[in-house]
């Protein structure tokens, strides 16, 4: 393998796929990254791969010889991005006869010479292939949008297994983000663009690593660029323009989300989201100091919604804003995180909270635009 | 107490003083500001004061009751901050007598109103004061380019006591700042603008925390700003516009740092510093792998200075860059770290190195402008 690229190609998309490095290895492979040449094509691919999450990214080179080797991820990434703009050869003949101790790679840049010592291809697992399977499209946009409106929403706790990843429903027309950890949930719908077939409906949930990582790759790209999407009940690809991600999925059943969520409300409150959201800031402060519950006060005659929290120790504090309410006056509570957290991802300038009683699962939704849709579960008000 | 004030004096000006408020402080009032205000020149000044550390800054409000009261730093702070631009008023007067059970100030922004547990202005302890002492003018350049020339070399090793702080020479005409760890040693002489009357020479030892936190309240200020400096044994006092900033002095005999500065040397190499630099950062991402050593070739034939690195196990880096060098070849060793902080912290875009032999002290300076000296000790090289 030899080949001339630029230091930039090179440093991107090593920093791309260095996200799927391991930082504690099962096996010494697993912290390589596997650089494929092709002198036919002038494409050089990088891949690194958990076993679970795996990215692979290819860019244009100059390859005077194919081949392919298992690369030090941490050491090559960390070299190559401190290296100034230029060109850099990277070439692993002369070296292995000469040391007879195993493979070395030599990248040059302009000024100097590393040597590396690297792995056989070989010894690289294959990343996992979805046969058969027709994928489904999806804008950019729309995959960012269902992203950003459930991770948050997910489980960090690792022993709470299927909580830990967000639920992907495919249905006729729509994809369906869905997302909870046993206090609160969300679910965003998005459009499929390419109805499905007579296969029915699929599921499937996607560990939250691996959609993090997504998110951050697709952060660069334009708002219509096309992913596809390949399903299965293992594994989980995103492919688009050079870069590919793959994911094993989470065993195990998802919570009927879907049943949750009441249908008929006594009360609608509608108020501007950042306001909201600042005030619920200064509130959370004194909430901190205690057991994070703000209280929330509806009054229909002033059309007022008033946050307040009481820290006995500490001081106490409360703030109102206007909003149209409709419905009885009433006083709700609510752990201030899980509000700031669905206050946060809700992506429009006004929204509604629906309310049946101080203890039933309370809404959130965007007024206009994003189909998302926010539960809260209100707690004991203790005075 | 009871006044107006802007948001944005009363946040900034917490931002400042908080910084010396203890983490974990050893009596209840420590965590608390020092709130002064005073009706007839319609100022408030804000204190806080870890006993070691203290800051201290004022500002214009509308003060219609004049009064002193210790609030809590960290609410304060945290309310403060997240409150929108705009008028607050904070007061302590109705509070007192209708809980019965202490002191409560009241913040009262445009739309709400928070009520703090306060302490008695009586419980926090006096800044401290130096009494009939001439105070030594500076600019903030000046003191600005003598921290940052020094405070990098201290010794974060709280047990190595008077190298955890920067030793302050007041010389004739002279203000020197030196700092050590015992490995290394930067030295930054600047100018005393007043110079002493017959009280001769001025020493002192000074935290390195006051002084990082002075450079942090320096950052915004205009170069030409007169800075006062008082001095005694005990304490240090910086005075500058609105603020003050007090610390204790570090005890113990500071080490008699210039006799280890050598006079003469057998080779001078002057190179680019931030060529020198960027490859050291290469370099050091091997250097990281083993010993952290980095060796420098000095090849006055090619006039190249070349860098490299073996970690055996991980691989092999080498750079070379022009250099004018004068003296015969000579390899050298040193700890990459020592060698990149005295390179950050040098001011001129061209270094000098002096160099006799590979294991006595190494000299780096600045060509032009500020006198700064930095010593580095070689370290043997290992094959």
């Amino acid at each position: 393998m030899k080949l001339l690229c630029s230091q930039s190609d090179l440093s991107t998309n090593l920093s791309l796929v260095s996200r799927a490095v391991p930082s504690r290895p099962n096996h010494p492979v697993l912290a390589n990254i596997l650089l494929q040449a092709d002198a036919e094509t002038n494409q050089v691919s990088l891949t690194a791969f958990d076993l679970s999450l795996g990215i692979r990214t290819s860019f244009s080179a100059e390859v005077w010889q194919g081949g392919a080797i298992a690369l030090p991820a941490k050491l090559l990434v960390d070299i190559t991005s401190r290296l100034p703009e230029g060109e850099i050869t990277l070439d692993d003949e002369a070296s292995v006869a000469s040391t007879g101790e195993g493979l070395i790679v030599t990248l040059t840049p302009k000024s100097g010479c590393y040597q590396l010592r690297a792995m056989s291809a070989e010894d690289f697992p294959e990343l996992p292939i979805i046969e058969d399977a027709e994928p489904i499209h999806l804008t950019a946009a729309a995959l960012i949008e269902g992203l950003r409106g459930s991770l948050f929403a997910t489980s960090a706790d690792e022993t709470k297994q299927v909580l830990t990843g967000v639920h992907l429903s495919v249905k006729q027309d729509t994809l369906e983000f869905g997302a909870t950890d046993g206090h609160r949930l969300a679910v965003v719908e998005t459009t499929n663009e390419s109805p499905l077939g007579g296969s029915g409906e699929l599921e499937v949930t996607v560990p939250s690593k691996a959609l993090r990582e997504l998110e951050r790759m697709l952060a660069h790209h334009a708002a219509d660029d096309a992913i596809a999407l390949y399903l299965d009940q293992g594994q989980v690809i995103f492919e688009w323009q050079n870069q590919r991600l793959t994911s094993r999925t989470l065993e195990g059943q998802y919570p009927a989300y879907r049943q949750l969520i009441p249908r008929q409300f006594e009360r609608q409150i509608t108020v501007d989201r950042k306001q909201f959201l600042s005030t619920l800031e200064r509130i959370a402060v004194l909430a901190d100091q205690k057991n994070n519950i703000v209280k929330l006060t509806i009054d229909h005659a002033s059309q007022e919604l008033t946050l307040s929290c009481e820290a006995q120790e500490m001081g106490s504090g409360r703030e109102s804003m206007p909003a149209e309410i409709s419905g009885e006056d009433i006083e709700i509570a609510f752990n201030v995180k899980y509000l700031m957290e669905g206050l946060k991802a809700l992506p429009s300038s006004e929204i509604q909270m629906h309310i049946n009683q101080n203890l039933t699962p309370v809404i959130f939704t965007p007024l206009g635009g994003l189909k998302m849709t926010y539960l809260a579960m209100p707690v004991q008000l203790r005075s």
